[in-house]
């Protein structure tokens, strides 16, 4: 078991029970982390035989190929590329990829040129990566292979806009967008035609090169299209779509004048279209999801078999509210109950929970959820309810998540927290920070949104 | 199987596996229905030998007894003294009990005197009934023996404040402290000193005759002190606590006057505290939970499973705010996936979710909860999601609940009905009744809480 979350030790000194199913929460996170680890789940997919190069159906003869490049960016892509590195080592010829940079292990990448940039608002790095990317996208021929290492966080760390747009324009429109209630799928319309590497652009560089698209995904669903914004998946939508959108929601005359041009330039087509399904370009495009929130779920869930414990997967869809999924959650932990002859029993949930943000506190969605939830679950034995993001950041903390049971409102009360005050000023990190409970794990290199566990044992086992 | 679902055959007139996962979600509906009805419960459980009239442990020699009484309130009560007259008929000597006003069906209920009263908001019939109630309670002597036939509504139904306070400042106070953010524990606190009934008040009047309260269970957890404020249960606050609870949220300086006056003569001993759990009275005083929440979740997994459907009953302790739970449990019902090999799936949860009413519209809690829950299941093909309030209506609509399935969304698109526009103004009654998916019971003399069905058939199957 790889140790992912380094305060372990602290999170399950409690008495005997609740430490025994704390500790089962948190052993089912660390087998979940290890499942969606980036150079676990490459070493596992990609595989050199020989001059070939296989992974899954698709299997390519290095001899027929003149250069391999690797392209990208997201949370996840360093580790793929220190892995992909690993496996083709000196076969590997050149490549540009962005990572976040407060990840600061050393990757090594051989001549794959890793670049940092900001996260989640995103810094001038990027743009500067971006045309570089392209650059050498365009130098690309018919017998070259292209890797793209695409994961959450792709869409920041790779901004780049079309033509005179700024940085700050493309946020300042994304940020009406929301505000005016357009959905995520206007909204992606709109910013698609607003950048050099979305919808499908970057897969269009690269042609006529062949594209592996490594994946991993931090979208519920798995939408290649979202996914980072979908940079080698087609995109069934244009310019004029894009103006429509905000002329729909009254943005058209107030959108900065370089937003208005660059959307008119690609209606009169002096920009080129992002590419459709239908275009020569994805024949030569081949997507994988390499891993995803269901395949970190389905891995806490056989790991708590393989310990005896009685485990369901409820969802790898969970939306809503952090606050009100947690208090459904601790509903449903609660009724978890342990009967004489059953096994521990436990539940996993899957997706990615939001916050409004109203209070001034420090926090982040996983750890409201557990902090809502723990509230509901005072004086239950042998219940633990644990909640992470699985790229180690919940919301602007140092913390992955964070973990509570059936002492922890009491716990609270010793010390004076009153946890309804710190929910109501969404200050989740202090509460669980003063009490102990966050699980911190640093960056882990990978991003398939979040996971949940609650684990109840039999009082008599524990 | 009881028909309790009026337009039953509407609401499953749809595509062949729609309409299969409709029906099965309403049929488990209905068998829950069945399994808390009240006379039902009553004949299942009160049983007559001879002269002995036995209730699980307790064993009652009729002979020994001189007369038979019963007193109580609530949403079930009226069915329940039904049940109890056809078990007892003559031996019956005389009672008076409260039902709503909206329960127009005729209740035979032999001597018992069944009055009808304002729910939720108290009338004046009430008091009135209350003040005969404990006429008759004085009356009885050692070797009477009394049925408190108790249930959800009771609190309303037999509201009766203590010395000067009228009825309009008892609900001013708790409005009062609803705002102030008191607990629920304080809240009742409080209104358990200023009643004649709650609070162990009504055992109280009825010793030392001997005691038998049935009670159905409307609140999550069970807890007799909490179900219609706990009339047959013992109260361990005090006078001086309610005191300390409106000083606590600075509500006594504004309180009535009478409600003042009322709690500081309870504090100088005036006016009789409400009886101590020690109290010799709770050793006459026998309470049996006929029927819960719980009962009705395992009847319709019972009912799913003998019609092959996997069932999970996920929890029976379901709160928070309806359409939040309602996006949670769609989550989970779209992830009930058909596999070739497997049977068909369902989820149950029970317990009672809240609205924080914000805009206009016609709803009720479980119409919100599967208005919101069918905006995230758009396509889904053979998903069912009902929700019904167990008594029959949802918040102050005429409907029980409603059900929803994968093509909601795009019947309401067509008929111009705009799912988030509906919902942002609680407007969850006009919505659903608009497509034909209300579900209508009628009031089902019952209280149980919320019940919520998904069920997902496989399309080959259905």
């Amino acid at each position: 078991m790889t140790d992912f979350i380094r305060n372990k030790k602290q999170l399950i000194e409690r008495e005997k029970v609740e430490s025994e199913a704390r500790r089962l929460a948190l052993e089912a996170m660390e087998a979940a982390l290890a499942s969606v680890n980036p150079q676990h789940l490459l070493r596992g997919r990609l595989k050199l035989e020989g001059d070939f190069l296989r992974i899954d159906h698709l299997s390519v003869d290095l001899k027929e190929v003149e250069g391999i490049y690797v392209f990208g960016g997201g949370k996840a892509s360093a580790a793929m590329a220190e892995a992909l590195y690993e496996v083709l080592g000196d076969r590997l010829t050149e490549g540009i990829i962005v990572a976040p940079k407060y990840q600061e292990r050393a990757f090594r990448t051989g001549p794959i040129w890793l670049v940092k940039a900001g996260h989640p608002i995103p810094t001038v790095e990027a743009p500067n990566a971006v045309s570089k990317m392209l650059e050498l996208a365009d130098r690309l021929g018919e017998r070259d292979l292209a890797f793209c290492l695409i994961s959450g966080g792709g869409s920041a760390l790779m901004a780049s806009p079309t033509g005179g747009v700024s940085l700050e324009e493309k946020q300042d429109i994304t940020r009406a967008l929301l505000k005016s209630g357009a959905t995520i799928h206007e909204i992606n319309t709109v910013r698609k035609h607003l950048s050099q590497v979305k919808g499908g652009r970057l897969a269009g560089r690269i042609y006529p090169a062949e594209t592996v698209g490594l994946i991993i995904s931090d979208v519920v669903g798995d939408s290649l299209e979202t996914i980072a914004s979908g940079p080698t998946a087609p995109d069934p939508t244009t310019f004029r779509d894009a103006v429509a959108v905000l002329k729909k929601y009254r943005l058209w005359d107030n959108a900065p004048e370089a937003v208005r041009k660059t959307l008119e330039e690609g209606v009169g087509g002096l920009i080129p279209e992002s590419p459709k399904p239908s275009e020569e370009v994805f024949r030569k495009v081949h997507n994988f999801i390499l891993g995803n929130n269901e395949l970190a779920c389905r891995s806490a869930s056989e790991y708590l078999n393989s310990r005896g414990v009685e485990a369901s997967v409820l969802t790898v869809f969970l939306e809503g509210e952090a606050r009100e999924a947690g208090r459904v959650i601790a509903a449903m932990a609660k009724y978890l109950k342990p009967k004489p002859e059953a096994k521990d029993r436990s539940i996993i949930l899957g997706g990615e929970t939001t916050v409004k943000v109203k209070g001034e506190g420090k926090g982040g969605r996983n750890q409201e959820l557990v902090l809502s939830a723990c509230r509901l679950i005072e004086g239950v034995k042998g219940l633990a309810i644990a909640a992470v993001d699985t790229d180690g950041v919940d919301g602007y903390t140092e913390a992955a998540g964070g973990i509570v049971d059936g002492y922890t409102l009491s716990q609270a009360r010793e010390a004076g927290l009153d946890a309804d005050f710190y929910l109501q000023n969404n200050d989740s990190h202090s509460f669980l920070d003063k009490l102990g409970d966050t699980i911190m794990t640093g960056p882990t290199g990978t991003n398939v949104n979040d996971l949940i566990v609650a684990v109840r044992v039999s009082s008599e086992g524990g």
